[in-house]
Formats: C-alpha cells, sequence, structure tokens
C-alpha cells in the first residue's frame, strides 16, 4: 500500500460547491505517479525518456461521501492484479481530518509504447510487456 | 438519445498527447447539462434557482481509443434506468470525424437537495424524489 | 474584430463561486484559437502539422466583474500589433446577457518553431517571421 | 519573501508540450494561499467561515522561459503594496533544477466580502478594509 496526500484546491469545486467527480480521478493519478518514484526516474522518466505510459483502458468509481474546498484527500493505493501488459489498480480515497472514505476507484492500465512520432496518426494504443523494474515495483504494493 | 459534440481543447491533452481520461467525465457532464436543456432553465436553473444537483455515485468506464488535439468529441446520451431519486446514463463517446468509438461512460446520478447554507458541515448528500419536470425529460431520453 | 461565445461550465467556479480569473485566459485562448479558423487546417494545422505555436510572452489583465455558473462569456478579439515574429491580441470579455464588461486582456505572443523532437531539452523559444497566411489573417483582424 | 515549490503535473502541459500559460496563475494561487497559512484558519477559514474572498481585479505577467512536464516550479512571492482594501502580489516562478526564471507576475487584488447570499444576482464585488490579522500577515512579506 501506498499513501499520498493532497489538499483540496480552490478551484476543485464546482457550482455546486463540492469537489467536481472527475477531478477525483486527477488525485489518484498523482498518488499514482507519486508511487512510480519508486522506480529511477519516475513516472516523469517513463513518458519523457523511456516514451512508455499507462493508459487507462477501464475505470470503475463509488463516490460515498462529497470533499469539500478546506478538505486534505488522503489517497491510498494498491495493486490488486498485475498482468503482461496492464495492471489494476485500487484506490481509496479518504478525508483526512476524520478518516470519511470518501471514494473508491479501479482502474485498469495498459503499459504502453507512445510512439510519439506516430501518435498523432494512430488510432490504438501499442501495448508492451511490464519491464522489469516496473514489475517490481507494482509487486511490491500488491494486495490481493 | 441526445448527441453533443465539442471540440477536444489545446489544454486537454497531457504529457503523453492523448485525452488525460478524467476530461472524458467532463465532456459527459457537458453532454448531459445540454441534455437538460430540455427542461425550464435548464441544468443551471436547477443548481442556481431551485438547488438542487445530481451528484454522481457511481461511474464505470471503458477507453476504447485515445482522442487528440484537433479531434471533435461526438457524445451520445441515454437514460438506461430512472428510479425514485437515481438515474442512470449511458454514454457513448465517438471521434466524429471517422465514428470510432473511444469511450463509454456509465454514470449513476442522484437528485440531491444541495442545502448551500449547511453544505459545508455535511458529509452526506440527500436525496430527493426526481420531480415531475426532470422525471419527464429523462423519460423521453430513457432507452432500455 | 471576431466575436467568440462560450458558457461559463459548471467546473470553471471556484470556492467563492466566481469563476477561477487564470480560467478567463482560458476562454481568450479559445477565441483566439477560433479566430484562426480564418486559414487553411486553422489552429489545430498549425500545431499538429506545421509544428509552429504561439507561446504568449506578455499578459495584461483588469478584471472587471465576476463572471458565475449561467453566464455566457462573449468574447471580443482584436489584432492591436503585428511585428516580424510577435503579435498583440485585444480581448474584451462580456457577459452575453447584459454586455457587462468582465474583463480585457492584452496578449502578446510569439511565433515560435514547437522544434518537438528537442523541446524536452531547451529552455528557450524560437521565434520565427509569421509566414504569409498567417500575417494575411492578422492584418484581417487588426484594429490600431 | 514566502517560497512555494509544486511540481509540473502530467495535465498541466498543453499540445505544444508546454504549461498552458494560464495554470501559471494558478500555481500562483496556490503560493499565495499558502503563504496565508500565516493566519488563523488560512485561506480557507477566510472563504469557508469569514466569507472574504480576495478576487483579482489586476494581472501583468511575462513568460520567460517554457515549463514542461517533469520540471518544479518554485515560486517566490512578494507582497508589494498593500492598500486600505486591496494588495499587490509579485511573483516569480522559477525552475527549480537550474534556477531559470519562467515567468513573472504581478496581481493586484482587493479583499472583499463574497456575500454568498446574495452573490448569484450581483455584478460587482464589495471592497472592505483588510482586517488586522491579514494587514499583519501581508506586512510580514512586504517588499518594497
Amino acid at each position: 500500500m501506498f499513501a499520498y496526500e493532497r489538499a483540496i484546491r480552490f478551484e476543485d469545486v464546482d457550482a455546486a460547491r463540492i469537489v467536481f467527480f472527475p477531478r477525483f480521478f486527477g488525485y489518484c493519478h498523482e498518488a499514482m505517479e507519486a508511487l512510480f518514484g519508486g522506480i529511477e526516474g519516475g513516472y516523469v522518466g517513463m513518458i519523457n525518456d523511456r516514451h512508455i505510459g499507462l493508459p487507462t483502458v477501464h475505470v470503475s468509481s463509488d463516490f460515498k461521501s462529497p470533499l469539500r474546498y478546506g478538505d486534505v484527500a488522503r489517497i491510498e493505493v494498491r495493486v490488486s492484479k498485475i498482468g503482461k501488459s496492464s495492471c489494476r489498480f485500487s484506490y481509496a480515497v479518504y478525508r483526512e481530518k476524520d478518516g470519511v472514505l470518501a471514494a473508491t476507484v479501479e482502474q485498469t492500465s495498459v503499459l504502453t509504447d507512445l510512439g510519439f512520432e506516430n501518435a498523432p496518426k494512430e488510432n490504438t494504443i501499442r501495448p508492451i510487456a511490464i519491464p522489469d523494474d516496473i514489475r517490481a515495483l507494482l509487486t511490491k504494493h500488491l494486495v490481493v
């Protein structure tokens, strides 16, 4: 398990005065990027130097309690499945001050050759086998 | 069925040069708001004047093909379930130029008293029965 | 002069319930991109195919009246200066329903070789002379 | 002077692969909110409990060098003017790894009664005199 905290920001709420639900996925993505701090170069190095990415192919989420400006989100990340090219992250988003569960997110991502040169012309992503260092990192956070 | 189109914007892509997946939910929300143009005052009137909202309690999505800057998203919205206080929207997001399916989204939302005055202190949302005009609108787009 | 309208969106407001001021610059950018619809391929073609961009080097803005969810912004764009590589856009953002002036924005941008291959290593932008078709478009909207 | 650091995020870049310039103002706003950690309740307490805000009435910015995914922004905040109801913040945004100056921002803000109940009907903001605790905080960071 990996934990990450971040404050709800001034511009994260919507006209209903609660966090706009798509932003929860951004929070989870931040937590996932932070988890990749466990490999050389981190998520930035994967994208910028190794030109591999981790696009999401499936996401499923339950929203239990709203978050508001002034709250801090505590995001717990677990790896719940590791395949040849894909993996599944399971997130629980808590309100830090009282531990209320705000949301759960299941996300399946596929390790992908970003193929920047050709990217604008392609319709599909190209899965690649998960490299050893990334597999080791994911395995370290695997909870089944 | 209700259709809505919007261009992928300059700032919608991420460092992997494809639309950052949480933005798909924003596109769907835009389409849903546009669908509510079918009632007096629209979604804006619901939020600002009637103080009722439609927070999301569950969302499930499959991402099939990436969208990029320069693409136009065509979002088809169907209402796939109507309950006492809740409803389910089913979205299909297509790339407009060639009809490629980019994503599908299932979203369950609950009609809610936004209770603005007390909002900052509450942990939960307060479901209310779907009013007649909103029920009529949802029923008009119901596809089962 | 070129005019562009867009609704303030549900997620554009902040915890103070008015449009978060940085979003005004996004609205102006949208209007500027729409203005470039006047050349073959538009702004998308400039970025994706010609690999030239128009990064902002200076911006100055006065905010006169807040915009809120439910408002529609009407953005008027004028070109107020054209140089060898740079140009200045002058925007006036009005609330569409009553014509109240919400903001004015002066923006100086420089036509730039995006040099995608080398981009991650460079600190500076590389100005290039404004091509004829873009100069003609800017001149068409020039108001001095 | 007050300093604040934050990583450029995966979704902060645009189709030209550099930070979308309006996001710089968001970074500065984050830094300014962090500076308000120096009063009881912080910026959150001002907004949520005291119902006072600090809307921006003028902003002027020079962009010197692009930031990219993988960079960390170091934002230095100075208060450069304090009036009866308004104040001016001067920001310098540096790329943390090499100290390159990315942008400077001058921002004039006005202390305002957010008047939440009436907010949706009003066109103007209502300036109020800067309270003592906030004046003391601003004075602490004043650099003339």
